[in-house]
């Protein structure tokens, strides 16, 4: 996690202060491939790979006040056991467009666009990212996702790209330092 | 997915521009490795893992009227699962040979050669990739394949190199700005 | 595996010949993602991935004499039979915080803070690593952690990181010669 | 796969040129990660990962009448599905000593250690390699194990390595060009 060695610029550093809610994609964001195990009967279960230190991120968060959620096309019973592990407040799956829900997470949450930060890596994250006061684009984003960024981790998705935008967040406004010895396993 | 970046030369394109169909191996090109998880009863099923910028563009390929295939010597409900969620209309399973299915599909889809693209990494797509009108090696096909390929991904195979054959196309076609737009998740 | 190529420097050396207990974290350490398997009842099964030549040095460990333990915030049927497998004797799943399972194991063992060697990744592991004698770092730990570490090894965390740990503390203690013709599949 | 790209030195052919009998370890050389699935009950089923390319060269090897074996120390349906598969024809897993099988395999086989050839990437192959005709160790094998090797594969384990060994071994047999056509998925 050698990622938030280099430091932000300040126009993101001023953007990231505003963040009270960070939301995100799943598949190629927090998670890495689309695994499915083929059932004896036709169908097939789908299995999830998460990088620990993105669920150690998304737990700080929390810890640090702010709310998070997930907007993705799939849908698994491994993400919704995962998210609750990590605390995350709202979860939208089986979207096929993004807006809507994020909409209604805007309303559910009380906040307005310039504090939320979305960490995406695909087309379909566009119309997000250009409304959102921080858009972050994983490593090995689509090239037009990178051009919308505000910020690029130095992370692949679901390799620690969460985790870095959790750090770039609580950094800016002053509250990383602290958790550091709050963490919990 | 810095794999577009640069531009793929003329001839290349020129070829792309008359694709109407898109024919794929899938272990080693489409995904990664062959996974089995042992069962109690001394069989094994097959877990495939695929890379969500692939699952995009064919879903994008769809919306953009390119039809798509598989063709590939294993067979798991795993693939057929995912075939279906990205639209594929030709999958061909438990090939030992890939010509005699790759015939079949030029007919029920009534286009010729030129009109074809496939997508390998291995000896047994050889015979297919001398016949269309754009073979393309993924970047760690075996030497042989990326000898007769008219173009080489830059992504590895199961990492995005059927997207980048789709961006390939769609751009070539002049169809890919348009689409941006209407990706869904 | 050439993490060892170079040699550790001489205070490395000299902390690893006290070492008489290994003990380390799991997710990001000796296993690299969360893998999660969806269930048709809404529940997830737990997958976790090993290195090889991890297993083949904590079994190595044992044949030496030194103990061996772990401590993990998440619990897995599958953490459990690898322990087994590899002998490990203390294993702590389901820990919160780290420090008071430290203690007890401390207390079992009958060792104290310079006899242990812990192998960490993320914040959780920082109270353990700053009390014991030789506190190792994943080469893909977090700043804070490789900070407050006496080594970082070459190997990322699940993939060949521990091995790498068992090596410096048994060539420190002239007993890696004599191991290598002993090893077991 | 270009690892084949440059030519090993001739006493590597000379020795490659005699293989009848391909042996190899499993975990680390074949298959790269040790994964265990947890059960409700606390025991755990094992998944394992092949590269499609080393599948295709176990195939291709046993069409130019080379004859290919595993010796393991794990035991898994999933190794003896894949086993099948590939027409590998000795199969010894559970085996914490690799030499008793080796020569039980000697014997089986009717053939001397120079006609063999074995690909390793630990402690527990050593013995083993110190004996047949051409000892290979993956890219990433231990140190030990890479000094008493005749050649380094540029793969890494479960990645490729057997494939690489495959191809050195046809290739100086002269049979590579010839099966190039005949491969098959």
């Amino acid at each position: 996690m050698s990622p938030t060695a280099s430091k932000p610029p300040a126009s993101v550093a001023q953007r990231a202060k505003r963040i009270q809610l960070l939301l995100m994609d799943v598949d190629g964001t927090l998670s890495r491939g689309v695994c499915l195990l083929s059932q004896p009967n036709g169908a097939a279960l789908e299995m999830k790979v998460f990088h620990p230190h993105d669920g150690a991120g998304l737990a700080l968060a929390c810890l640090a006040g702010i709310r998070t959620g997930m907007i993705t096309g799939r849908e698994s019973a491994a993400l919704t056991v995962r998210a609750r592990e990590m605390h995350v407040e709202f979860v939208y799956q089986k979207q096929a467009l993004k807006l809507p829900p994020y909409e209604e997470i805007l309303g559910r949450a009380g906040v307005d666009d310039r504090a939320v930060a979305y960490v995406g890596d695909d087309l379909p994250d566009l119309p997000v990212m250009q409304r959102v006061g921080l858009a972050v684009a994983v490593n090995d984003a689509a090239p037009e996702v990178k051009r919308v960024a505000h910020y690029i981790t130095r992370a692949r998705g679901g390799e620690g790209a969460v985790r870095e935008a959790v750090e770039l967040i609580l950094k800016a406004q002053g509250k990383w330092r602290e958790l550091v010895g709050r963490a919990r396993a």
